[in-house]
Order: C-alpha cells, then sequence, then structure tokens
C-alpha cells in the first residue's frame, strides 16, 4: 500500500479560476471503489495500491483536457514503503505524537 | 495573501521513517504568529503574506539539518494569485460545491 | 506524445549521496526502445507516448526499492498537450527565441 | 552552495503556449551576476548560495503576473547537503560514471 499527491493544473483557461477543472478530477476518485482519498488545498491524497492510484492519476490528468483545455501539467509525488503499509492517518498521528 | 506547500526530505537517514524531522520542522511554525498552516499526508500547507511564510519554508528546510542529516530534499509550492487573496478554506470549499 | 519529468529519492540510505541509484534508475531508459530522454541536475525528462512514459516512471521508482532501500519518493511531472506534440527541443528553442 | 530547480507556471492566459512568460522569467537570471542556471525542457536549474538563489526564484515567480497573467503556480525544489558544494556537472558526472 503506497500513498500518492495528485495536483492538476490546466493551462490556457480563460479565468485563473480552475476549481471546476479540479472538480471533474475528483469526480473520478469519487466514482472509484475502495480508495481513500484527501482533498487538500494544494492537492488530492491517494492512498492505495500502488498499480491502482497512479492509473486514477492518468485518468484525472486525462479529464482535465476539453475543447477549452488543451494543455494540462499534473504533479505525482509517490511516497512507497517496502517495510510496512502508508496510511494517511499513520503519516499525520505520527508526527503529532513528536510534537 | 499566498498559499504554499512544503515537503522536507532528509536522505542518509538510519531509518526509513522520518516523522521526527518533519516534526522539527513542523514546530517552526508553531513559533510562527498570525500563520495558518495545515498538516496533510504529504506536506505542509501554510497561508500568509508569500515573502513571510518563504521565509518559514527556509527555516522548516534549515532545521532538518544535524549531524546524522546532510542532505535535504525541499519542496515548495507556491499557489498565488494578484486578483483575490488565497485561503485554504475558500480553496476547499471551493472546489466541494462543485461536485 | 508527451513529457514527463522523474525523480527519484530514496530513504533511509545511510549515505546522502545517492547517485547509484539514480544510475540503477536511468537504466531502466537505457534498455526502452525510441524513447527520448535526458538527464538533468534534479531529474531526468522522458518524452513519448503517455502510458509508455508514465510505466517507464513507474519501472524506475521500483528498481530503486532493494535490501538497503526500503522507502521512495518518487515525483512525477507531467506536461501534455493536445493541440500540438511536446518535444524536449521544441520546448527549449522556444523559450531561447524569445530572449 | 546548494541548487534549486524553479517551474514557473501562468494560469489563465487564454493560450496554452506559455513560452513568453518562462523566457520573462528567464531573464531574471540572465541579469544577475555571479549565478549557474541551466533551462531544462521541464524548469531552470539555480545553482549557488542557497538565500541569493531563493530570491531569484521568487522574482522569478514575480515578473510572471501582468495585467493578463493573474495567477502563478510556481515549484521550486531545493537540493542542499552541508557535507560537500553540489554542482550541476558534479552530480551528473556522478551518475554517468556509474552507468
Amino acid at each position: 500500500m503506497a500513498m500518492i499527491e495528485v495536483s492538476v493544473v490546466p493551462l490556457g483557461t480563460k479565468s485563473p479560476s480552475v476549481s471546476h477543472f479540479v472538480a471533474d478530477a475528483l469526480r473520478v476518485l469519487k466514482s472509484a471503489h475502495g480508495i481513500k482519498y484527501e482533498l487538500t488545498p494544494m492537492g488530492t491524497v491517494i492512498e492505495g495500491d500502488l498499480d491502482v492510484i497512479l492509473d486514477l492519476a492518468k485518468e484525472m490528468h486525462r479529464v482535465t483536457f476539453s475543447p477549452e483545455v488543451k494543455r494540462v501539467v499534473t504533479s505525482i509525488k509517490i511516497d512507497d514503503r517496502s517495510d510496512k503499509p502508508l496510511t494517511m492517518a499513520g503519516k499525520i498521528s505520527s508526527v503529532w505524537q513528536k510534537i
């Protein structure tokens, strides 16, 4: 089990407000079963099998294209451990415990 | 008012567990006055004046060095608008409203 | 045709020098046919069909694990246009022409 | 001596072609003395004193704003070692030697 953070940025839109494109990309995750995700102010964190969540990230990238959006810059950051599963709750609580 | 996401990664540590380094970096924010921040599973989001929050990111990077940690890779992503202030709460609610 | 930048960071490696891990990941690209790539001081840029190059990025991430390396943080940035193919040479010359 | 990679992405530009904005940001580096930089297909790598190069990254971010560009998303990745200076040439040759 791994974790990724995905951020999808459409270029060449008429307005600097792009939240409806982010909403379109998030709908990809809403219809995926058995996947945990969290919207943060700067991206979306997804937890699960690496192959599965990377495919979801690719789909989030793809659905952002439209006749209005001809260029998309997508950042994906993978955090992956072989010695233990990574979970969103585990990472957060592990930091707060130390403070 | 802008927003940044900061992620600090120490290299060459003996263990793959690095949450106490993240905790050290977060303490920089706890002692900063009038700054809003949020720890996410993949980084820390900070909201405020761009000069101020970039200085905090630099400080988070610096405190991660120690005799054990001789290399630090830090990612900073800036989201900045001139037409209206960006807030963490505003960005999140703007996306959820569209879903 | 799209472009990605990949950066693979192994954690818990005892030494802060990680170039031989980067070399292992680069070998994945050397043995891939028909793929253009360029090593930069901060990552590797790969040009080609998006599905193909994302699979290569995943493979670069995977080969970095070993008994010594139990955690890998990999950043992938996609730049993708639907109106025209993106090439490394094209992007660079397009900027220099304007200076 | 540290190294950063900077990528400046203007939003809401109507056209998906943004190379003239990248050119404007690069001009900031051309007029800085004693700074080594390299334009790559996905960003700009800058080598030097960390305070100096982070100030340059901030300036590259700022000059991208205009009446046409009201939102800028800028990614900065810092690679920094306390045990030895990082240079672009050194990092690249260190990897190639191992292949």
